[in-house]
C-alpha cells in the first residue's frame, strides 16, 4: 500500500453506493487477503469463529453508542437492503385486521407503502406526489388507530429531508437509508429505523434495523423465519450467515465515524458542505434548487441548468475536474451532488468552484 | 502484494463460509482499494455504473456457461442466502391451495419444508431423521399431485449427497448450496436450482438462483416486490440495489473455476480429495466415518475418533500442522473436513497425513 493510494483520485458524489472513506477501503482491502495477521482471508473464516462474532458484536455496540440507542433496543444487521425492510415492516408490526399509516414523500416512501399494502389495510396521511415530491407535506394527522406511521427521512431521488420529525399518537417507523448517522436523531421516539448500509454506513449488502423489542411479537401472524425481527434477534443478528464482509466494513465505517467526532461533529460538516453548494445553486445565475427551501436534503443536493443548452459543455467541464457520480435520478433530471459522510468538504468546495468558474465563463 | 501472500498460510477446511482460491482474493483485495484503474473502490461505484453491470453480466454468464444451464433459463445473483431460498420457493412454486413435496436428509431440508408450510400444504416423502439423517432415503414415491419437489442435494452438517438425482413426475427444486460447481449435474432436470454462495462460489452475502422462468406466475398468489422471481428477472438482478462485492467475488471465483477446466475438471480433483481422505478414515484404525458409505458427500467429510480420549491430543496435532475448521457441527460431533472446490488437493494429503502418524504414534 502506497501513500500514493490514499489521496483522492476522484470526488465521488454518487448516491449509492456510494464514497467510503479512503482508510476504511484501504483496511477493508487488506482484510480481503488476510485479516489480523490470522493466516486466513476475512473471507474465509466461519461467521462463529471467535473473529467474525467480536466484528459483528463492535458493529452492533458502534451503532448504538453513536446514536444513543435505547438500552433495550436491539441492532441487527442483515441482507436485503431497505427493499426488503418495506415487507419486514408490516409483517413485524402491522396486527392482523389492523392498519398502517404512511407519509408519501418519494419514490422508496411509495414502495413500502405498496409492500405494506400486501399485508393489510394502508393510508396515506399525505403526499407531495403533486408537484413531483419537491417538498414534504406538513400538517396532516396520523390517525390515532394506526398500528404504526411510516416515514422516510431524506428522499435520494427528490432531494428532500424531514428536518424535524412529526410528533405521533403511534409507534413511528423509519427509513433512514439516506441520512442515518448524518445528524443528531433521538432513537427512543422511533419504535424502528432502518436503513440500507450503502451510503452513510459501509458497502452495499448489509441492511441495518434498530428496534424496540417490546413492540414485536403483537401482530397474530405466523411470520417466515428470515422475515422475523425476533429470529434475527435471538440469533443476535446470525440466524443465517450474514454478509460477513459488508458487516465488517460498516465496523470500520462506524469506528471512522467515532473518530472523526462521532455524529455531532460530522453534522456539522454536513451543514458546512451543504450550505456552501445551496448558497453556490442560489447565487449561480446559471442553475436552480429543485425543491422547497425548507425541506431542502443535506444529503442529496438536486439542481438543474436553466439553460439545457450548456449541458454538454457543464458536463465536460465537471468530469474534467475529477468530479464523478454528479448527474440526477431520471425522474428529476439535472443534477444530484450527494453529500454523505465521506464526502470530503475539498469535494464539495472543488464542485463550488467548478460551478462559480463555468457561470464566468458563460453567464 | 508480496508473493508471501499468495502461499497458503493455512489449510482450512472450514464448512463455510470457506477457503476462495488465493488469487481470487488477491484480486478482490485489490479492487476494493481500487477497480481496474478507474480511481474508484469497486465498493464506491454505483451498481448502475457500467463497470459493475459488466461485472453482473459476466458473473450471470459465466454460470450459464458453466453449469450448461439451458439458453432460456434465468441466473440471478440476490440477498438473504439460501434461509431466504427456503421462503422464495414455495413463494414462487406453491400454488394457492396446492402442495408441496420435500424429501428430509438433514437440518437444511427440514427448515426449507418448515418454511415452505407457512405458504400452503407440504408433504415428506422421506426422511433419514430415524438415524441422525446419516443416509439418503431411497425408494419412495412422489406425489404426482405436488407443485414441486424439493430436494438437498449435500447435507452439510451430516456429510451426505444425493448421488444420482431422482426422476420425479413433478418440477424438482434443489438446494444446492454446499456442491454446485463441484460436480456435472444437467440444470434442464431442474425447476429451480439456488445455493447460498459462501461455499462453492464466493464469499457470505449472494445467493445464486438458476430459475425455469416458464414455471413462475401460476401460483395465484400476490407476492411481496423482493420475494417474487419475477420480479428480480425483469430487473435483472438488480430490482434493488445488488451485494456488489460478492457479485464480483463470485466472478471471480467463476473466472476462475473456467481457467481451472471447468466443473469437469474440477469434479475430477474433488473426487480425488474425497477418495484420499475417505480411505485414511476407512484404513486408519483409529477413526471412523459418521454416513452411510453409499451416500458419503465428496464435499463433506464427517468422521470422529473411535477413543474420544484422544480427542485433545488429535486436534493438538492438527492444529500445530496448520490446519483450522476442522471440528464437526454439534448435532454430529468428531470432525467435519470440508473439501469445496477451492481446497487443494496437497491441504487433503496433509491432513491424511497427520491423522496417520496420529495412529502410529497413539494406535
Amino acid at each position: 500500500m502506497t501513500t500514493a493510494n490514499t489521496k483522492i483520485k476522484k470526488h465521488n458524489f454518487s448516491a449509492g453506493p456510494s464514497i467510503l472513506p479512503q482508510e476504511v477501503m484501504q483496511k477493508a482491502g487488506k482484510a480481503v487477503i488476510e485479516l489480523d495477521n490470522i493466516g486466513l482471508s476475512l473471507l474465509e473464516i466461519s461467521h462463529r469463529s471467535k473473529e467474525f462474532i467480536s466484528i459483528m458484536e463492535k458493529a452492533r455496540l458502534l451503532v448504538k453508542e453513536l446514536l444513543g440507542v435505547p438500552e433495550n433496543y436491539q441492532v441487527l444487521f442483515l441482507q436485503g437492503g431497505a427493499s426488503l425492510g418495506f415487507y419486514f415492516t408490516p409483517m413485524n408490526f402491522l396486527k392482523e385486521g389492523g392498519k398502517a399509516a404512511y407519509l408519501k414523500t418519494g419514490e422508496w416512501a411509495t414502495k413500502a407503502a405498496k409492500e405494506a399494502a400486501l399485508v393489510g389495510k394502508t393510508e396515506i396521511v399525505a403526499s407531495s406526489e403533486d408537484k413531483n415530491f419537491n417538498y414534504i407535506p406538513k400538517g396532516y394527522s396520523i390517525p390515532n388507530d394506526a398500528d404504526y406511521f411510516h416515514i422516510t427521512s431524506n428522499n435520494t431521488i427528490f432531494g428532500t429531508q424531514l428536518k424535524t420529525f412529526p410528533e405521533s399518537p403511534v409507534p413511528v417507523i423509519c427509513d433512514m437509508s439516506s441520512d442515518i448517522f448524518s445528524r443528531k436523531v433521538d432513537p427512543s421516539k422511533f419504535a424502528m429505523i432502518y436503513a440500507g448500509a450503502q451510503k452513510n454506513i459501509g458497502p452495499a449488502g448489509a441492511t441495518i434495523y434498530i428496534v424496540n423489542p417490546d413492540l414485536l411479537g403483537k401482530t397474530g401472524r405466523k411470520i417466515p423465519s428470515m422475515l422475523d425481527l425476533q429470529v434475527h434477534i435471538k440469533g443476535e443478528s446470525m440466524y443465517n450467515t450474514p454478509p460477513v464482509f459488508a458487516v465488517y466494513c460498516c465496523m470500520l465505517m462506524l469506528e471512522w465515524l467515532k473518530k472523526t467526532g462521532g455524529v455531532e461533529e460530522i453534522e456539522k460538516i454536513n451543514r458546512q458542505k451543504a450550505d456552501l453548494l445551496y448558497h453556490e445553486i442560489d447565487s449561480n445565475p446559471l442553475f436552480k434548487g429543485t425543491t422547497e427551501r425548507t425541506d431542502r436534503s443535506d444529503m442529496n443536493v438536486t439542481f438543474v441548468l436553466l439553460n439545457e443548452l450548456l449541458k454538454d459543455d457543464f458536463d465536460k467541464m465537471w468530469k474534467e475536474a475529477g468530479i464523478s457520480g454528479l448527474p440526477g435520478h431520471r425522474s428529476v433530471g439535472g443534477y444530484r451532488a450527494s453529500l454523505y459522510n465521506a464526502l470530503p468538504l475539498e469535494s464539495v468546495e472543488l464542485l463550488a468552484s467548478v460551478m462559480k468558474e463555468f457561470s464566468q465563463k458563460k453567464g
